[in-house]
């Protein structure tokens, strides 16, 4: 029976699990603490931008009309009948024969219809009561931002789904969002199996291997914003192991093991799986490494059994995990954001029936052209391999290798966009 | 003098500041919380990896040898003289005519020097005390990973300054390093001046803004791996200025202010960093937007006065001021990743002495070309286009306009590095 697992297509596999996903809690938080965060609510601008007419110079604000033919030798005298500086407000209209002094940033007075540089004035008298003198005519609205020239009211800025970054943060600051309706951080625990391993403190002992998979993982769930937990070991027998995955199912938003999937004589997942009220999505993939890579679903949640070898693992984690990860936090487009570029290799191996997720990195030819270039030289350099690359290489099924300058898909890894 | 400002290159400015800076602060960090941190010591390998000779494949471990000529129609038959799970190991030594069960990853006993996988055998008799059929030669070290194949003893595997992402987090626990040393988080206070400048949660008011380059400098903070703190407005008086921002000196590692670098009238900072005992490192750049960018750096930590126009802020903070925190947190390589990438656009206007930095977006053409179009329609679209925008296009000084297909150099933004 267990040898006779289907091998999913990996389009098909996330497609499955994202069709039964919902997104997932919400919190709302300080817009000083949004950084990185998913919002859970979209943003519209209650205002426009600017909501007055905004100099956007130092200069004189004045009537266009008045400085026509000003030049150096034939400059136009107007009198200085006040000043201000950002944020203030003149609170009279501008007259005819009279100028303002005004900020870059601050509201230009009613009755001005330009601001003349300042470089291109020549003030007589400092200050109010002063006198200016214009030495270049100006058009009707020269350096003056009208009332929403960049965001007009009721337009759309924001959907729900959408990381906060630098631009969000200042554009949910414009529009005076203190606190912030976000999705909240994923709570995801990690169980890693296999009774070779021992815990990174311990000292190295015939036979075992520290548990590194579990610190990949959590540098993993934490790129993608969550709060992951690491949850020991599942226990070895059945029914104890079951009633740890669901307990901790019931707890946390998702769970994830590592190890005991392959199919050897100790594959407990795959019993634990099979006789609860959880449903299978896959147990079985059509690539390469993470071929084993097993998910359910149950009340929900996904339990993920992700390979205990580390690439496999890890590639499972980038291909199938962190999409699901993105949906709850309010993803729409969570797709792998798989770009084209040309092979950089002598020479890449096909897998007759799997698709390849080669790890590489990508490079930037001299005049602009995208390389992809596989990452160690032996594909036994599992962990080694993972510091180094910044993409997976996609190599479709096939009898031949690939060679030198074939267009390939790849796929940025740490859900980076290009 | 305000007016004699000297516009200096953007990468003489940043050398000016990277040859004054020195490596920051150090501490030292469970492996679990070091997701995104810098390493400040480096790992190299205590052990090699495989520690032990690893089995490849679940099967069984035997002398090659004795397989010659083994196949369906004629198997080799050998006694099963034990099982090893992975992480257990076998006491004895694997005499003629024995063959141990083993399990992907496990150790392979010594006398063993081969592993048939699974597939091709046929046990006859369960476990222990049981025989299995060989059904296909195997040659010598097949399906065995020999001592230190991956990593051999010694190799250096992180250097210091290391962002430590999900494949630096498995290679610490591989060699046991469940405390990390990293460097400390920057801590930056940025301030905002402008008496234009309402907080985010207060109401518009005629002639005000909202203070939104604080929340969009907090969050390229973060992303640049600090601990950002809103140090609130520097007063308008000269003296208490200087003390305010002197005391930030002394109690942060880098302060940041925006606004008020203009040159305008009431210009505070410059005043403030002229006669103090700091040194200026610049107050102009040849770029736009951003040419007030103003720097200075006292008792070994850096002041930078940034603009108070959103755009001019962000770009003079991707420029100048996340390198410097790379340096701080152990960067050896601080440039700016700047590739080369053609032109999107019909026509993209130059200055005639400055370099301009437009925000833009990267897309890849069909065969792995790399595009970057400028965003937003209108300059005027200032914060708008930093949510849209995922590079700076660099344009170098010039008479003529860039147009469509001109290969230009892009710098990704948020440190990423293509």
């Amino acid at each position: 029976m267990k040898f006779q697992r289907t091998a999913l297509q990996v389009e098909e596999a996330a497609a499955r699990i994202l069709e039964r996903l919902q997104p997932g809690r919400t919190e709302t938080v300080p817009l000083a603490e949004a950084w990185n965060r998913y919002l859970a609510e979209p943003l519209a601008a209650d205002q426009p931008v600017p909501h007055f007419r905004r100099s956007g110079m130092d200069g004189y604000a004045l009537r266009a009309e008045e400085t026509a033919g000003a030049s150096e030798d034939s400059p136009v005298r107007l009198a200085v009948t006040g000043i201000i500086p950002c944020g203030s407000i003149y609170d009279r209209r501008l007259e005819p024969g009279q100028a303002v002094r005004i900020m870059t940033g601050a509201a230009v007075p009613d009755g001005a219809d330009a601001v003349v540089r300042l470089e291109d004035t020549l003030p007589e008298e400092e200050g109010e009561g002063g006198a200016v003198s214009i030495l270049r005519s100006a058009k009707t609205g020269a350096n003056i931002s009208e009332i929403g020239l960049e965001i007009v009211q009721g337009e759309k800025l924001l959907e729900p789904g959408r990381r906060i970054g630098p631009g969000e943060a200042a554009l949910l600051a414009m529009f005076g969002a203190a606190q912030v309706k976000v999705y909240a951080r994923p709570r995801v625990a990690v169980f890693a199996t296999g009774s070779e391993l021992l815990a990174v403190e311990e000292p190295l002992a015939p036979g075992k291997i520290r548990n590194s998979n579990s610190y990949m993982l959590l540098a993993q769930l934490r790129e993608a914003g969550c709060e992951p937990v690491l949850a020991g070991a599942i226990p070895d027998e059945l029914e104890l192991a079951r009633q740890a995955v669901t307990a901790a199912m019931d707890d946390y938003d998702m769970v994830i093991t590592t190890g005991g999937v392959s199919v050897g004589d100790y594959d407990i997942l795959y019993d634990l799986t099979t006789g609860w009220d959880g449903e299978l999505l896959f147990n079985k993939l059509a690539m390469r490494p993470g071929s084993p890579t097993t998910a359910s679903i149950r009340r929900g949640k996904l339990l993920f059994a992700l390979s205990g070898n580390p690439a496999a693992c890890f590639v499972g984690f980038e291909l199938l995990v962190r999409p699901a990860l993105r949906k709850l936090m309010g993803g729409v487009d969570v797709g792998l954001g798989a770009f084209p570029a040309r092979l950089k290799a002598d020479r890449l191996k096909t897998d007759a029936k799997f698709t390849r997720f080669v790890r590489g990195v990508r490079t930037v030819g001299p005049e602009g052209q995208l390389w992809a270039a596989p990452v160690g030289v032996d594909a036994s350099s599992i962990t080694v391999s993972l510091r180094d690359a910044d993409c997976l290489i996609v190599v479709p099924p096939g009898d031949a290798p690939l060679v030198q300058e074939t267009l390939v898909r790849v796929i940025p890894l740490g859900g980076s966009r290009l």
